[in-house]
């Protein structure tokens, strides 16, 4: 009769509280602190020895704090005979590095799944990797979670638009699965925005797919980063006739100026999950947050009570 | 025929440039920069195929942006078909953290040498690792430098002190055999500062073991972090009746109220290398700086024509 603990690490506490909340069960006591030469320094203050124990950490900005942490906290609960290590990772950061794209590129996201399974993870939880093909850099067990029930839920439900005038967006061809996804979900249509540089140094055309004349068009990503890409789409969507723009995406990365392209774009809602934790300087009246606590917290209880998670999958 | 081709990152270029002079070579050309999220980037710009690669970094304050950058550019050397990945740390940071202290403590230093081995290093070259134990924390080649000797000539050649006069002082316990290891070279006495607390909440009590009436005391230590004992000790020495106290270490670490310490201190100069690169505001009038640059130039060419350095430890 192993003990489940769940602890919190610094990039994302209030969905860790969120989580514990729907477990039904208090975090773990620890603390992540710095030295003053700004090494980390981790206490766990309670045994955890023969415990499943489960690590929420987003590798958000600031990524590379963020995942030290992690490996830090990993190496600390192996080394204090937990029975499991499971990190829960809502967002896995270096995502976007999975390939060489040119020569000499490093494969971060690849290095990245070595470090936590070198620090000693025994099994990752990760909800929309950027690639699908990154559970296959683990060698340790992963569950990969999707954000499209939840967000097609929140449209179906809490919305308040015409879902009969709806068409699903992919901003890209290879977000076209995602898209449809959410189209079956909404019974809806989906065009696809097809972006291609006529010559070198002149600006890309966004070239629109599908007819989205006088609809409610919602466009779905992953990651929005610093939203350049998507408040274009918004735009070109509106010139082919879009009656009004939404847009949706897992990850909020929001860097530099994301928020302000959102605020001044033809973007009617932007909806996003709480997998990274916005600081308030990103909060915006235009971006509604949902929570993946839930989603999360059935599918830690389920690991832990050795039942599937498969259905949590699409 | 492999060719050597030495980088350097984001720590130390100074001291990079320096090596790479010794050396009679450019570095490497490449670049690290960050993407919008924070994330690392590194592009190498220069083919490196079969080359034996050199990597100088130190895992310095940042020390998390260090260790990461260090990381990813071993996954992008290896995957570029470098003949060998050698890493050259000369601050090899996280190295307190040897040991668990104290229950559900993590042992980052052992951490830190898994996660290089993972990234792909080959080989290590460091510089007065904290504990020297930590040397078998690495399956792979380590090379193991000591600064005793660069630190020894600049008090015998440069410092214009009276040799006949001077006495050697570890301020701790640990530190003997490098105190040991200076005073056979300068031919000198050794003292050791010997640190009790007599109940527990009172102040600690400094008693020094050994006569330093009259000396030019030096005081020998590997890190000089926030300076409050080695400023303590410096009083203790003097209130014994030393003349004046030098300090001396290999890593300047030197955080926090470090510097402020130093220049209120009794100490008379404190001689430190470069194995850290000092920002403009920590450098002071009494702080020296001694370059390990040569040393450290001598054995990667050592390492890559297969000689022994062997002779470069003591
Ligand atoms: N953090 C990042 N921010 C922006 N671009 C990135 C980031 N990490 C990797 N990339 C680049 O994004 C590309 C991959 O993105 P994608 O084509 O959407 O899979 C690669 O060519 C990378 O060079
Ligand atoms: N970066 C750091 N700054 C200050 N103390 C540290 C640091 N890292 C580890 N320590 C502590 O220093 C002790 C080891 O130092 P030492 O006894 O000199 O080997 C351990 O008990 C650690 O908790």
């Amino acid at each position: 009769n192993t003990k489940l603990k769940i602890f919190s690490l610094n990039s994302n506490q209030e969905l860790a509280e969120e989580i514990a909340k729907e477990v039904g069960m208090p975090l773990g006591k620890s603390s992540v602190t710095h030295f003053s030469d700004g090494e980390i320094q981790i206490n766990i203050e309670e045994s955890i020895r023969g415990c499943d124990v489960f690590i929420v950490q987003s590798t958000s900005q600031p990524v590379n704090e963020n995942l030290m942490e992690l490996l830090i906290m990993v190496d600390a609960v192996k080394r204090a005979s937990a029975r499991t290590v499971n990190v829960v990772i809502p967002y896995y950061g270096y995502a976007r590095q999975d390939r060489k794209a040119r020569s000499r590129e490093p494969i971060t996201a690849k290095l990245v799944a070595n470090l936590l399974e070198t620090a000693g993870a025994t099994r990752v939880v990760v909800l929309d990797l950027h690639a699908p093909q990154i559970q296959g850099f683990f060698d340790i067990l992963i569950d990969h979670l999707v954000a499209v029930p939840l967000i097609s839920d929140y449209f179906l439900n809490d919305s308040g638009i015409d879902l009969e005038n709806v068409i699903i967006v992919s901003p890209d061809h290879g977000g076209v699965t995602r898209a449809r996804k959410m189209a079956d979900r909404l019974k809806a249509p989906i065009a696809i925005i097809d972006k291609r540089r006529p010559r070198p140094n002149v600006a890309e055309v966004m070239n629109i797919i599908g007819n989205v004349e006088g609809k409610t068009a919602i466009i779905i990503d992953d990651i929005i980063d610093t939203a350049g890409t998507i408040s274009i789409a918004a735009s070109a969507l509106v010139e082919s006739g879009a009656k009004e723009v939404y847009a949706c995406c897992t990850h909020p990365v929001l860097s530099g100026p994301a928020v302000g392209r959102i605020d001044d774009s033809v973007i009617k809602e932007l909806i996003i999950t709480n997998s990274i934790q916005l600081p308030e300087e990103k909060k915006s009246p235009k971006i509604k947050q949902l929570s993946v606590a839930k989603l999360l917290a059935e599918t830690i209880v389920r690991v832990y009570e050795q039942k599937s998670v498969s259905t949590l999958f699409d």
